[in-house]
C-alpha cells in the first residue's frame, strides 16, 4: 500500500474475460445483439460457455482496462473492484499490480466466484460481451478508499456500475470526496442498452456531476435519443467540463467550452479484435490530462492506444504504450 | 463419452499457459535459458509469477496442443491427461471439448492444483517456459482408458512425460495396447534440456517402440550428442517407421526407409509468439498420416500449422486449420 499521489484510479467491474471466435450464425442463435454488453447469471454463463470454441483468458473490466493503459503510458494508477479468492480473482490482481497499480481491495472469501466476461468475437472484429459479474456485483461505498480518491487528480469509474445494486453509492461517495479535494470526476456511459436502462440518471449525473465524460457514437445518441450525432454533441456541449466523443475509425470529437477538436484515428495495421477499443482511448486520454497536455494531444494518445488493443485478442494493451506514444510525447513534453 | 475410431489421441501433462512479453536481461535476471524448459515447483512459481508482466491464459501442454491442432483439421481426437477440479481445470477442459476431443479423465477432487507453464515471450519471438505440473504430475497407467488407445490409429506421447515419475508407466501401457491392436506410437522429444536428462530411455524408445518420431533440430543432436544435424539424420534413419524432423523458419525433414523429404516452411506474415510451434507441426503431420496422406503432404499440413500459431500469442491455433489448409487438401483427397 502507498500514500503518493497519483494520477488515475479506476473504480469498475473487476473481470476477467475469455474470448473465443464465433461466426454470425452463433450470434444469431443465442439471441445476442452483436456490439453489446449483456448480463448474464450463473447457469446461463455456464451454458454459452459450453457453446463457445476454445478461448483465451484475459485480464478486463472497462476501467480497469482503462487503469493498466493509464499504467502502460508510465502514469501511476489505482483500481477498485471487488474479487474473490480464487484463480481468475489472482489472475486480475497480478495483471494490475504487475503494471505497478496499487489495487488494495481484499479478495472475498466467499460468495460467487470472480466474475467474466464471455466475449464472442466475431471475423469484422466486433465484439459482443456477456458479463457474468460474481464478485465485482458486491461493490459498495466501503470498497472506495478516500484518502486514495483524495490525492488522485481524476477518479474515474463505468457506467456499468450503475448495474450492480450498490456499486452507484461508491460512485457518490468518490465523486462527493473527489470535488470536495478539488479533484475530478470522470465516467464512461460503457454501452447504449446501459445508456437505455438508466439514462435519465445518467444525464443527470452528465449535467451535474461529471466532469470528463466518455461516450461513443451509440452511446451518445442513446443518451438524448436522438439519431443524429451532431445533434447529440450539441445537447451535451456546455453541461461536462470535457466531453470525449469516440466513432470508431472515424477518429474522435472532443469539446470544452468553446474548444472543438476533431481527431484522427489511429490507422491500425490489423485490426483483430475490437475489445477494449473505447477504455484505452480514456486511457490515452487521461494519462494526457493527468499530465496537463492539450486536449488534441489528449485524444491522440487515446488514438495510439485503442489502435494497439485492437491488434490482438484481448483488451489490455501487448505493447509498451510509452513506446509507442514517444514520438507524440517527445513533441510536447 | 464416445467409442467411435479415433484418428489421433495424445497423452500427456495438462496445462494451462501463462504468456507474458519480457525482455532479454529478465530471462539473464532470473538464470532462464531461452527456449528450453524448466520444470518449477510451487514457490518458485508463485515468486516468478509476482515478477512476470500482465499475462494471458490459453490452454496448453505440448501433446494437448497437438490434439487441438489435429481437431482443428477436422481429425477425431482424444487426450489423456489430468487436472484438478478448479477454474484453470475447466478452462483446460472446456477448450478441448469444446473442439470435440474426447476428454474423459476425471478432474482430481484434491491435491496440487491445475498445472500451470509461465512463458516469457521475448521480442524476437522465442518462447521460455516454466512449468509447473501441478495435477499433471499425477499421470499413471490407470489414467490410460485401454480400449480408446486400441480404437485410435496413432496414439502420440510427449517426452515431457518422462519428468513426473509415473506417466512413463502410462506411455508403456498406452504402447503396449497399441501394438498389440496394429496402431501405432508416436512421440517428441519434447525439448533438448529433456533429452538431457532421459537420454537413454528415449534412444532405447527410439530405437524399439516409437513408429513416428518428432523431433527439432536441437533435440535430435542432443540426442545423438552430435553438433551436425545431417550426422543425428544418419544415426536416426532407420530406427523408426517414420521421422520428422523441424528446424524452424528452415522447415523440416521427414524420412521413412528409402524415402526423404525436405519440405518448405509456410512462410509466416508475422511471427508474433513461437509457442507450440513444434506441437502444430506434428498436429498437422498426425492428421495426414491419420488419413494415409503421402508423407510430403503431411510436412506441408504441419508447417501450414505451426505458421498459424506463430502468428499470435499462445500454443492454441486461433484460425481453422481445416480452412487454411483447404487448397493443400483439395489437392491431394
Amino acid at each position: 500500500m502507498s500514500d503518493g499521489p497519483l494520477d488515475v484510479v479506476g473504480i469498475g467491474n473487476a473481470i476477467v474475460d475469455v474470448l473465443s471466435h464465433a461466426d454470425d450464425e452463433f450470434l444469431v442463435r443465442e439471441g445476442l445483439v452483436k456490439g453489446s454488453m449483456a448480463l448474464i447469471d450463473t447457469s446461463r454463463a455456464e451454458t454459452l460457455y459450453q457453446l463457445m470454441g476454445p478461448g483465451i483468458e484475459v485480464s478486463g473490466g472497462s476501467a480497469a482496462n482503462t487503469i493498466a493503459g493509464v499504467a502502460g503510458f508510465g502514469g501511476k494508477a489505482g483500481f477498485v473492484g471487488r474479487t474473490r479468492d480464487d484463480q481468475l480473482g489472482a489472475v486480475f490482481a497480478h495483471d494490475l499490480r504487475s503494471l505497478g497499480v496499487e489495487f488494495d481491495v481484499p479478495p472475498a472469501a466467499d460468495g460467487p466466484p470472480t466474475g467474466r466476461c464471455l466475449i464472442l468475437v466475431t471475423p469484422d472484429a466486433q465484439r459482443t460481451l456477456n458479463t457474468y459479474l460474481g464478485a465485482g456485483g458486491d461493490l459498495g461505498p466501503d470498497d472506495v478508499d478516500a484518502s486514495m480518491v483524495a490525492r488522485t487528480q481524476i477518479t474515474y469509474l463505468e457506467g456499468y456500475l450503475w448495474d450492480p445494486p450498490a456499486a452507484k453509492e461508491a460512485f457518490r461517495k468518490a465523486s462527493d470526496i473527489a470535488h470536495a479535494s478539488g479533484r475530478k470526476i470522470a465516467f464512461s456511459l460503457s454501452d447504449s442498452f446501459c445508456v437505455d436502462r438508466w439514462r435519465e440518471e445518467f444525464i443527470q449525473l452528465a449535467e451535474h456531476e461529471i466532469d470528463v465524460l466518455f461516450a461513443n457514437e451509440d452511446e451518445i445518441k442513446s443518451l438524448y435519443q436522438t439519431a443524429s450525432f451532431d445533434d447529440a454533441l450539441q445537447h451535451v456541449r456546455g453541461h461536462c467540463e470535457i466531453v470525449a466523443l469516440t466513432r470508431s475509425d472515424k477518429g474522435s470529437v472532443v469539446v470544452s467550452g468553446d474548444e472543438v477538436h476533431v481527431i484522427d484515428a489511429e490507422p491500425a495495421k490489423l485490426v483483430v479484435d475490437t475489445t477494449g477499443a473505447g477504455d484505452l482511448y480514456a486511457a490515452g486520454f487521461l494519462f494526457g490530462l493527468s499530465r496537463g497536455l492539450d486536449l488534441y494531444v489528449c485524444g491522440q494518445l487515446g488514438s495510439i492506444a485503442a489502435s494497439e488493443v485492437i491488434s490482438h485478442m484481448g483488451a489490455r494493451p501487448e505493447m509498451s504504450l510509452a513506446e509507442l506514444a514517444r514520438d507524440t510525447l517527445n513533441a510536447v513534453i
